[in-house]
């Protein structure tokens, strides 16, 4: 049958993860850990399978973790979203990007993106008859070109989708960033998405620039975490969106039908676990930091150019030492010639890039990561 | 801000819900049971909890549960799909429905159907920029009226929903309803959609009639089923959808960026119970046919009027013997009144109904059903 999205075809990770596997080689390609989401966590969330909590939740999420949520976004933020109306728990940060943007683009609506960008965001703005405008980040540093994005600005924007930190680039949003993008909306209707799936992984101890930090921000803005990068359980697809009332009440709206409620005993396990273990979220930096610069060190003597992640357990590394090929055909042939997955970053691009670079993702623990950089060195 | 949704509002179940909790009434509103999950099937879940099984599943859902699922089709339906083109498994079976609307419903395509009709079918409709065309059941035994079905066919007919067993009506397709919907399609471009959550919950000796029993229906549908009905486990949210290769194509293109993928280790766990308990299902009939029986039975007394269900864990009552308020304020005021909540039936109309009904959910253990019942016959 004819198709409704002409551009969309299996994901990269999907089709780097089946390389990987089918090669044996180390997979650095899909964003995921090989070490287990805490003891602590799973024996709660197998608590309440057992206590018979396996019936349907309420459809904006357990109150337990709403308030959970709550109350982790005023001790970071200092911005406590109202947990009955301005919280929702979705399958996943995919499902909660899915229902902010079907929520509020209509047909011809703009949606801003930043390239290189994550593949979700265009399907979606796509199935609800609005137009992607994808705007280069800068090639060296991939921060954003304001003039450019004040350029772009025009009646037809209706939402900018702001990732920070950034995947796959692995740069974060400093505070003058929220400062500049309150002024450039200011006096609009634009509305923002802000992209925090990797909030809790910022590196050589600078603070999490989140959307809800800034007051005018937070006004106009639907923020997307995942619990699935925090607790090391990508697999179990639990996320949210916070937004003001009346964003929050269009967005459950969507919620409401796309899959109405999400696991209730992996919610009400990660409410205990994140009362009891507030600790878990305040560690991760440290705890990605060593395993960034592991990896860095040990890609030392090797050809490729690494230039630290500010944060994401993503590294970009800049191969142009070694080879000429375009990025998705080096991932392809680094992924049989040296047993290393990676995910190429062009992909993620409208126009080419000039630099030549590959992501690794550093999510691993230390044997996975020390092998996989053996083998990356002899290349 | 304006909204894209107009005529949604919280839907009748949490609606209805959140007032059986606030009253303490015996809720028999949302569909849900009241009793758990099968011990052994926890077990296996938890087991893939504590096996290393949460990091992201494959985006199509774990081969285990597409296989259980493609054999399960051949054994009752005689018809296996093909685990790796055909069978998607999905984040509840309302995912699945969004999902199939959103990938084949164009601008202005119309989705022909029949009330009282599930609610959750027109918001993905209209998200899509298409037209729900509502049709009515027969107000007594809730058939189609097949030639207004012909009469409202037309060339931007795109699609059709059938949902067999109906909720909230009780009733079934027989095999001479697929003859006459292959009839009526045949030579045309419309698809289907078989909403058949409840599968598993036919009584009186009838088989289901699924679509995937038509081997020329089959070619064309989306036949979408729900774990969380068969499996007492509603709050896993956990489905599936079974479509020919070019349809499942497209299905998984929205799916990949609707969700993604879905809970891993409740994916294995159901995988291994479907395999080792295959008899699950197949008591099931004989387990809600009880419930239904009994319920009717203890009724008897009562001034409800009862036709009974034929399949589902639903069962409508007729309450003209009893009051003239329209559906929605009898059940909010039978709830206060006599402490057990329902679902009117009219919000799940287009057209006014001329009958008087309830829903009433028997999904429920013996005493809850014998207090409600004897509730009910006060009243
Ligand atoms: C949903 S699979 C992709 C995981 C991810 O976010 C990434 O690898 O960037
Ligand atoms: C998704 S909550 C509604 C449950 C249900 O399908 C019903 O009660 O009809």
């Amino acid at each position: 049958p004819e198709t409704k999205l002409p551009k969309v075809g299996t994901t990269i990770f999907t089709e780097m993860s089946q390389l990987a596997n089918a090669t044996g080689a180390i997979n650095l390609s899909q964003g995921f850990p090989d070490f287990d989401a805490p003891a602590a966590l799973r024996e709660r969330v197998t608590h309440h399978i057992n206590s018979g909590a396996n019936q349907y939740a309420p459809m904006t999420g357990v109150p337990a973790l709403r308030e959970a949520i709550a109350l982790k976004c005023e001790r970071l933020y200092g911005h406590r979203p109202c947990m009955d109306t301005e919280v929702t728990v979705t399958s996943g940060a995919t499902e909660a990007l899915f229902a902010a943007i079907s929520a509020v683009v209509r047909r011809d609506d703009e949606v801003i993106l930043f390239d290189p960008c994550y593949d979700s965001y265009e399907p979606a703005i796509e199935l609800n008859g609005g137009k992607a405008v994808h705007l280069p980040l800068d090639e060296q540093d991939f921060s954003i070109d304001w003039n450019r994005l004040a350029d772009a600005i025009n009646p037809r924007t209706r939402m900018i989708v702001i990732n920070t930190p950034h995947n796959p680039t692995g740069s974060v949003f400093g505070s003058e960033d929220l400062e500049r993008l309150a002024a450039l909306v200011r006096d609009t209707d634009i509305l923002l998405i802000g992209d925090e799936v990797y909030e809790h992984i910022v590196f050589d101890g600078a603070a999490h620039q989140s959307l809800l930090c800034h007051r005018e921000l937070a006004q106009r803005s639907f923020v997307v975490s995942s619990f699935g990068k925090t607790y090391h359980a990508t697999g179990w697809k639990l996320g949210y969106c916070i937004a003001p009332a009346p964003l929050s009440a269009e967005f459950r709206k969507v919620h409401q039908y796309l899959t109405f409620s999400t696991m209730t005993p992996a919610q009400l396990g990660l409410a205990d676990f994140m009362l009891d273990a507030p600790e878990h979220y305040l560690e991760l930096p440290a705890f990605y930091q060593a395993k960034r610069d592991l990896f860095s060190e040990l890609m030392a003597p090797s050809r490729f150019g690494l230039s630290l992640a500010l944060g994401t357990y993503f590294q970009l590394a800049d191969y142009s030492a070694i080879s000429d090929l375009p990025d998705t055909e080096f991932a392809k042939w680094l992924t049989r010639e040296a047993g290393v997955a990676s995910i190429p970053v062009s992909v993620f691009c409208q126009q080419p890039m000039q630099r030549r670079l590959v992501r690794f993702c550093f999510a691993k623990g230390e044997d996975t990561l020390r092998e996989a950089a053996t083998r990356l060195c002899k290349i």
